[in-house]
């Protein structure tokens, strides 16, 4: 036993009930409700460095010293709050988190609710008197989105090696910063970025709460569910050139409209998408070059989001998509490139973490999701799981997103019964096969 | 006559051959080829106070001092240049210039072929030893493009009253920022922005040479035609409403999403403007709301450019595509609000004052065009004119646009001739009607 101290703060046995208003999730996310408001597109804005991701990274190293946890930042941005064993080894380490950045115009639950659950998770941990066996750590990610540089779950695709350090260096924003004078500007030294075998071989497990991003939950009159698969999903860039020129002065009929033919394309994109039973094909971003609004533009670009449970049936559903722009581009005097910006296999979560979770919340439903996160990164490297709660909305990446209180408190319990069963537990409870099943 | 001085900068009377690079316009134009240029889009990025057009508007006060001009920048940031007669007394002046400004990825010579065809004419007149009977302006335009704040011709819309200051001061550019914020932060009191008749009541006629936005002199393989017209114009923006929800968790069939129906409004607003004759929609700025890859927008704005001789056809045009519009919208699930943001009926320029200019270019054919300048502002309130050279690429608002350099400078001359003929001439040429014939 650690030798009990005068201050409250640093000791990991006080009780949180003497901060009444740490001990719930509501009542921490609405210590944060103020960071990040997007006036113009409603809801929260809170993309990695910016000054509002910066100061919920601030909120979150306060909160977790606040229960004693020791904090740090690693050479990734990825923050860690251990709460350490006495004999203060880090190795199978029992992990939970999420992050705290978001899309533009993105709601208040999607990465905060699943920091929040793991600190109340913690004081109700030691509400209960309870010693872990083993070492907690709870980690926030930066970049999950992908929503300034253009990669989601930057953090941990750099911390498992899944990102090349020289490719995430040279990313750049909106505003043509690249990723390393960015991190350089925020005090974090972009030479230092990359895979970090080290810090993995502390890890045991990690379980990530979220909130559910479809209706699943409303469906099955459940707070919280048990995930089971992340649809795989990817990201591709279709560019169309066309001939830039005077919106009055050229004919109608002596064009060659990027525009017109990437409008074509969209709709064709929908009616495809359409055509696969399971699959989703999005365009959430366009541009147009030079985008005034005089000015036939030049170029288009448009960012294509597909998904479906078959990998497979996702690189059939981009080829039909491409060889029908190809077609509609030549009709209008245009020409196309695609290009494959990020693409992530389906997860399959961890089969034999997935049961012992099931084994610990009887009640919960399970549930695939079609959202990325960074546990389908980190589950090519060590055994992940994910728990999600109810939205009454259905509706995620968008203000509309939300969590009933007394949803956001039942997931922080089961996400504190799954933490102390895990950390109960001798050694990590995944299958025999420690390595995910990809599919396809 | 005027004392001869030994500083040939502040002399009117010097002899401009004394600088062979003054006195041509490539020379002129070469002097300022390296300011603004963009290198993500190609070609220019000059938008009104930004670096690059505060450069090129000292570079013109410079240039226009060096010529022994009188200059000054007025309320609304339109700089004056004037060859003050030996009386000093400014009335009746024969006004010639253009902008400075681009539209985003723009062009070299729209605009700034204009006044430095303005600066060489003056250095042709000096050459011939002409001494004005009337005063000679060369008036620099900002904000032509209307590609910061959305509002073509801003500088002479404020100038003429066309535009409310209020209105003015209250517009945003792509930051958010207002004009009037960005304005003071430049030097400029925006509470003295607004109707100037003072100012309007020296000037005579305005005569404006523009590169040729279109392909009517490549045709009749002529350098320089006498404008009869401008098409009428306008912007407006359309707001597509929809569901915002994330891209990867919502099934395609549970989607209301308003870029699908947005595109199909655009393939819509082509295949309209194909059934008018002489009619041009164009579609060249659009943002999703919020504008992630991984997000279904909650709104699209789109803006169309739409053109047409007849404004009654115009009005016609937009409201089929308002009508198209509503049912995409109604069929998709979404709505849908059209606003006109600037309304420009088509424009005859004076009469008289072009039958002079053809008088003057017995050569010269005359041509009407589909871009919006100042002369068309302008030509509310005194009678006004334009001058346009060969642009043998016919592309503009574009890398692509070009002058070759034997052109530009029979655009000087014939701008010269023009002035000079202008300048001998007691009181203003124009016909019985002083005002323009609008059209419609």
């Amino acid at each position: 036993m650690r030798p009990s101290t005068d201050d409250p703060v640093a000791d990991p046995t006080a009780d949180p009930t003497a901060d009444p208003a740490a001990g719930t999730v509501s009542g921490l996310l609405r210590d944060i409700s103020g960071v990040g408001t997007d006036a113009r597109r409603g809801g929260y804005s809170r993309p990695v460095f910016s000054s509002a991701e910066t100061e919920l990274r601030c909120w979150f190293t306060e909160q977790a010293r606040r229960r004693g946890l020791d904090v740090s930042t690693d050479a990734n941005g990825i923050v860690w709050a251990w709460w350490d064993t006495d004999d203060g080894e880090r190795r199978d380490a029992v992990v939970t988190g999420s992050h705290l950045d978001s899309v533009p115009g993105g709601g208040e639950f999607d990465g905060p609710l699943g920091v929040a659950s793991a600190l109340v998770a913690v004081d109700i941990l030691r509400s209960r008197r309870f010693r872990p066996g083993r070492p907690l750590a709870i980690a926030v990610f930066p970049e999950e989105e992908g929503s300034r540089f253009g990669v989601a779950c930057l953090g941990s695709r750099l911390l498992t090696g899944a990102l090349d350090p020289d490719k995430a260096r040279s990313l750049k924003d909106a505003d043509g910063d690249t990723y390393a004078d960015v991190a350089a500007a925020n005090g974090q030294d972009p030479r230092r970025i990359g895979a970090d075998p080290a810090a993995l071989d502390q890890l045991g497990v990690f379980v990530e709460l979220h909130v559910e991003q479809g209706r699943g939950l409303i469906d099955l009159d459940q707070p919280v569910a048990v995930g089971t698969s992340i649809l795989g999903h990817g990201r591709w860039r279709l560019s169309v050139h066309g001939q830039g020129n005077h919106a009055g002065t050229t004919l109608m009929t002596d064009r060659r409209d990027p525009m017109v033919a990437a409008a074509r394309m969209m709709v064709e994109i929908r009616n495809i998408a359409l055509q696969y039973r399971d699959a989703r094909a999005t365009v959430g971003r366009l541009q147009p070059v030079p985008g005034g609004t005089n000015v036939i533009p030049s170029r288009v670009d448009l960012w294509i989001d597909a998904r479906h449970p078959r990998d497979e049936v996702t690189a059939s559903l981009v080829e039909s998509i491409h060889s029908r722009a190809r077609l509609i581009a030549a009709e209008e005097g245009c020409t196309v490139t695609l290009d494959a910006e990020s693409l992530s296999p389906t997860v399959h979560f961890d089969p034999g973490l997935r049961d012992r979770l099931r084994t610990l919340l009887p009640v919960a439903p399970v549930l695939d999701t079609g959202a990325g996160h960074d546990a389908g990164v980190l589950a090519g490297r060590l055994p992940t799981a994910m728990l999600f709660v109810r939205n009454p909305s259905g509706i995620s990446h968008s203000p509309e997103e939300w969590v009933e209180d007394a949803d956001a408190e039942a997931g922080a319990r089961a996400l504190a019964d799954v933490l102390q069963g895990l950390l109960e537990a001798a050694g990590t409870p995944a299958s025999p096969l420690h390595a995910p099943m990809m599919a396809g």
